[in-house]
């Protein structure tokens, strides 16, 4: 695949944010954002919404952090060093996901800045991370704001009530999510488990575009979703368009879904590893 | 320089562990130890003890975590798993030092597992970061769990009280520390402004072993200290003994400061992104 350009040495990479929280295990969240950042060589900045207890077998405690904190940290970061695109993950309450929304718009995230809106909702082990009323605010007050929402299908399941089970259900379930507002929605085909490939659908109002990749067998797809939209993110920052930012996000999570590795006793995480063993670019 | 080895595609790398607070800017703190783990091919953990509201110019919020959640994030890694080799970053107060203490002992750091304590008690830009009573914490229930202690010169100041401006007062300060309990102390010379090269000494309590590089003239020097820390624990988890960790941290940290690069309108982080441009090892 086509990596990014790298900067030349001593001169400043494109920044990029991350909004999320930390997985203490290391294989989801703000560490596998901050981890596919570094090995693309971009900038990565973050606010942590929440700090999880985890590890591969799955979350045992959850600590937020203060909404004020939460945008206090984009504000910082965006006032200083600048934001060329910027991602979230996991927003773990109403009150965050409120701070996150009015900061994100004060900063120009989703008008100016391309803004990737991951609706996090469960984790990886189905635990549910999102009240209800936390659910609503996601939907009602950062969709809008989207560049692009990224919802697997168990999210699309709680977003729209549509079961997606064939191409027909997965551009359905594309239309009724772009009705609440998001300029571009990536309905992700990669927990559709009958496929022999794992197709993605993007939408923008009026065209369908599909992603196809083998599908990758693994029960260590740990961080499969972050990885995805912290490559979709980098690119965009890029100045990509956004169906060329998904082409390299689908590329970039679809070798490190066969280069993820086992960790602990339970699932393990994919991993960005692989950009260690290639030729560094011209 | 050698860099660490990779694993096979698909097979588990070493796991190593930070115990630190998030910089929101991503120039230091977890962000810096975790794009050097990332870099290096290891699997990096986290603990987060605190949240900082951070760019370039400075820390302007500060949102520590409860010590008992900081205690569960280390042991649902350790428990699960696993941590080769861990670091101490920022601990923030002297409850979560409490905590860290107690766990870290529990879970054999320092003993059977590698314990790089750095000393951080002041930011970057020389705000006090710890109390007087988690000071006389980290010295008493840390330093003697360490398997190296790595202050800079003002925190050997705070430390010891000994200013240290040649290589006679570099040893005195060194032997003091050690007299605090760690099995090696490292005294990072870089702060030395002085100097026209940039001499770490390693002392084991019997013999001294001096770390020279050419001194990089960068103002964008944020983030040094735990990219040395991040890279000596990689090389560390890695069975290398203390002094070729030592050496293999110092010429990680020296190519990092060498690829520096300006960020917002303050100090730039070291950057370990020279990483992407060389060739694969074998």
């Amino acid at each position: 695949m086509d990596l990014l350009p790298l900067p030349a040495p001593g001169a400043t990479p494109i920044c990029v944010m991350t909004i999320a929280g930390s997985d203490s295990g290391g294989a989801a969240g703000l560490q596998s954002d901050l981890r596919t950042f570094a090995l693309a060589g971009v900038h990565g900045t973050c606010a942590v919404t929440a700090v999880t207890v985890q590890n591969s077998l799955g979350v045992t405690g959850f600590h937020p952090v203060p909404p004020p904190t939460v945008a206090a940290q984009i504000r910082a970061v965006a006032s200083d060093i600048g934001v060329s695109a910027a991602k979230t993950g996991m927003l773990a309450d109403a009150g965050i996901i409120a701070a996150v929304a009015d900061t994100a718009s004060d900063i120009g995230l989703g008008q100016r800045i391309p803004f990737l809106v991951d609706p996090v909702s469960a984790s990886h082990h189905g635990e549910p991370l999102l009240t209800p009323e936390a659910f609503e605010l996601l939907v009602g007050r950062l969709f809008p704001l989207a560049t692009i929402v990224t919802p697997n299908l168990d999210e699309v399941r709680l977003l729209t009530g549509i079961d997606v089970v064939d191409d027909a259900t997965q551009r359905d379930a594309a239309r009724a999510l772009h009705a609440t507002g998001p300029r571009w929605v990536l309905v992700k085909g990669g927990h559709l488990r009958t496929a022999v490939t794992s197709t993605d659908l993007l939408y923008d109002g009026s065209d369908f575009v599909e992603f196809e990749a083998q599908r990758i067998e693994t029960q260590h797809d740990h961080g499969a979703g972050d990885t995805l939209g912290a490559a979709v993110t980098c690119a965009l920052a890029e100045g990509m368009s956004v169906p060329d930012a998904v082409a390299f996000g689908k590329e970039w999570v679809t070798r490190s879904l066969a280069a993820a590795y086992p960790l602990g006793a339970g699932h393990g995480p994919v991993s960005a590893s692989w950009r260690l063993r290639e030729q560094p670019p011209a």
